[in-house]
């Protein structure tokens, strides 16, 4: 039985693996082809495997191939490595005479997420007036933001810009969501708004910097506090034209540092028609920069995600109307802007796409902005930090270098 | 509005905070005695700190009191600190005006772990003979662990302690579980035994030198593979009389190493009466020798797991029957033993402790044997090893003092 890093195959696992095998090797030579790999692995595995799993087996199996061909005890190889990085099991997976009782795994994980509560993050930038801190309040349902300008004296808009985080806990259902939302007052407001972006960038990686820093850090705390910018609404102005240039200077500065989700803001001062080809334009827009918004294409794990997800980026940028004031209609109360000749609901499919944005942020895509974080954009900071720490103090020895044992 | 690591309070919270610090300020004179601190914290909280959470607060008072009382702008600092630690805010927490939806959290995170799928890693340890591979297979029910006498040649005891690991995938409602199990043939076996767990240590040791190498490595894994022992299963001899020193030694040097749960191995052998006297002797031998089991009173984190832990710590250690051949009882099939004087049944919990361990080590306790190994046994070793690091390199300086920023 082979062996590879202390793992073990047992009896049955390599009998599949012979029949496959031996299933593959049609002209009995002793040896496959090292294209059918992947596709073998796969069959083995059942069919669920992502395009970048199957680039990882087409190497493996290259680097172990002789003059195109793959021994039986080099398959047992490959599939040995690949057994560690999933468990997607297919045909090896062993059968049960009986209740385990592995199925409570969820439960006990649900219950202790539970006990600990969730962290969030949201940072809203855009031009000020065009509602960041009303659509907060407005997906929260709570007083959640206040506008920064009944806040100062006697609203004037700040010299520069300033970053201002608040952090409230909100409750449903026994979950407990931390959510802290950081304003950006002043951002564009000024006559030079060069460089606007450069104090939102530094907030950003300060969070990074934190979060490194306790992770690094040899008594750790038992849970770090995640204070990382987990989405960046980016707010267009509904000027019916295109983006402007420091729209797009802020998200091509950004876009690989934080997920950036942009909105095109107010848009109940848009036509159906404007709307239309304003959105166009400003997908148009990004594209032609090469901004990535989240959900980006690249991150998309398997066909279903891919499915979901090119659906949001194709509606994308959320057209957005917010509002914290109730009207009521047929007897229910709606959140809505009343004008003379109508009521927008902002919850209203049909008036707006505020919904859409809701449900992204906060009902299907919320865990999976806070992993893109962690896993992305806060393991690219790391990178660069770890690489750059090296740079100025040479080469740390790795810990395994550092001595034969702790005992 | 004070603010602490950039955490600002909101207008609402603050004047919560006044009224708490005014109803205990009860002779007005603008300070509160810094002994009532941790009560007034827990008021405002709601009633569910942990006690170390109540001493944390304490220390924070005492550090920011003067002449033993504090100031209402101290007391605001305490509570800041305390509020980032947790999410329980009590009557700090922000009220709704309608349904958000972040209940859906629990789902998000559930369908990405199922995605995943969970890992588990046991280790048996014990003498020959004790049926070490008859409990993983009854406890998982299927083929997982192959007695080793059979599988060496003429099932002679190997002459040093080995470590055989093999992993399965098994399947339950759709919750895929990577087990690993660890045999360790020959432990105790030898004229003498002494230093038989040292192999074992290093094993251990050596699960989590590859965790912390792949996570201080640069360029990361998005998933670290995680092949730390989670739980080791010590199986000691049903002698009736009790603990031999040799086990003592074993628990001694590895309680704080790794999640141990000693169990009575083959407790058919016993009557109800010696069974009785022997759980009690042992427990009483490991209270002696200060030898810590899991689940350990040091690590319960509320009222409600001490009251569930402490009912499972007096019943152990278990003692138990294991067996993977089925019989027929009243047309049910049950898992037992067959003697000429009747048929012991393994799950029934009448005749012996198995469906209790089981029912510890996979449907209640299984995900937090996984958090205690993380956050416990790793991180010491980790602590550790970091020590040593620093003291053969020199120190080296923490990311944050290594530049202005990485722009």
């Amino acid at each position: 039985m082979s062996s590879q890093q202390g793992f073990t195959l047992s009896g049955k696992q390599f009998e599949a693996l012979c029949a496959a095998f031996e299933t593959a090797d049609v002209q009995k030579r002793g040896s496959i082809d090292v294209q059918i790999v992947p596709k073998l692995v796969q069959d083995v595995l059942g069919s669920s495997l992502a395009p970048s799993e199957k680039d990882a087996i087409r190497l493996r199996a290259e680097s172990k191939a002789k003059k195109g061909v793959l021994y039986f005890a080099d398959f047992v190889e490959v599939m040995s490595e690949t057994l560690q990085t999933t468990t997607q099991w297919g045909k090896l997976t062993t059968t049960l005479s009986g209740y385990v009782g592995i199925d409570t795994l969820q439960e006990q994980m649900r219950k202790k997420a539970l006990k600990r509560g969730f962290e969030f993050h949201i940072m809203v930038v855009g031009g000020s007036g065009l509602g960041k801190s009303t659509l907060v309040n407005t997906l929260f349902k709570a007083q959640i933001s206040r506008r920064s300008c009944t806040n100062e004296s006697e609203g004037t808009i700040p010299k520069t810009v300033q970053i201002k985080s608040v952090s409230h806990v909100i409750e449903e259902k026994g979950v407990r969501l931390k959510l802290t939302v950081t304003d950006t007052p002043g951002f564009g407001d000024q006559i030079n708004n060069e460089n606007c972006w450069l104090p939102i960038l530094e907030f950003i990686n300060d969070q990074y910097e934190k979060y490194l820093s306790e992770e690094v850090n040899v008594s750790r705390k038992k849970h770090i506090p995640d204070t990382r910018v987990h989405v960046c609404l980016y707010f267009i102005s509904p000027t019916g034209h295109s983006c402007r240039p420091l729209d797009l200077e802020f998200m091509k500065r950004l876009d690989k540092v934080v997920n950036i989700v942009p909105i095109i803001a107010k848009a109940d001062t848009l036509t159906l028609e404007e709307r239309y080809a304003f959105k166009k334009r400003v997908r148009e827009d990004l594209e032609f920069h090469g901004i990535q918004f989240y959900p980006m294409k690249s991150l998309d794990e398997d066909e279903e995600e891919t499915a979901i997800n090119q659906a949001l980026r194709e509606k994308m940028p959320f057209a957005i109307v917010g509002s914290d004031r109730e009207y009521q209609v047929n007897g229910k109360s709606v959140l809505g802007r009343k004008t003379k000749w109508g009521l927008i609901e902002v919850e209203n499919k049909n008036h707006c796409e505020f919904a859409l944005l809701r449900d992204m942020l906060i009902r299907t895509h919320m865990q999976d902005l806070k992993d893109v974080t962690d896993s992305i954009h806060y393991e690219n900071f790391r990178r660069e930090r770890l690489e750059m720490h090296s740079e100025f103090a040479g080469p740390t020895p790795p810990y395994h270098e550092m001595g034969e044992s702790n005992l």
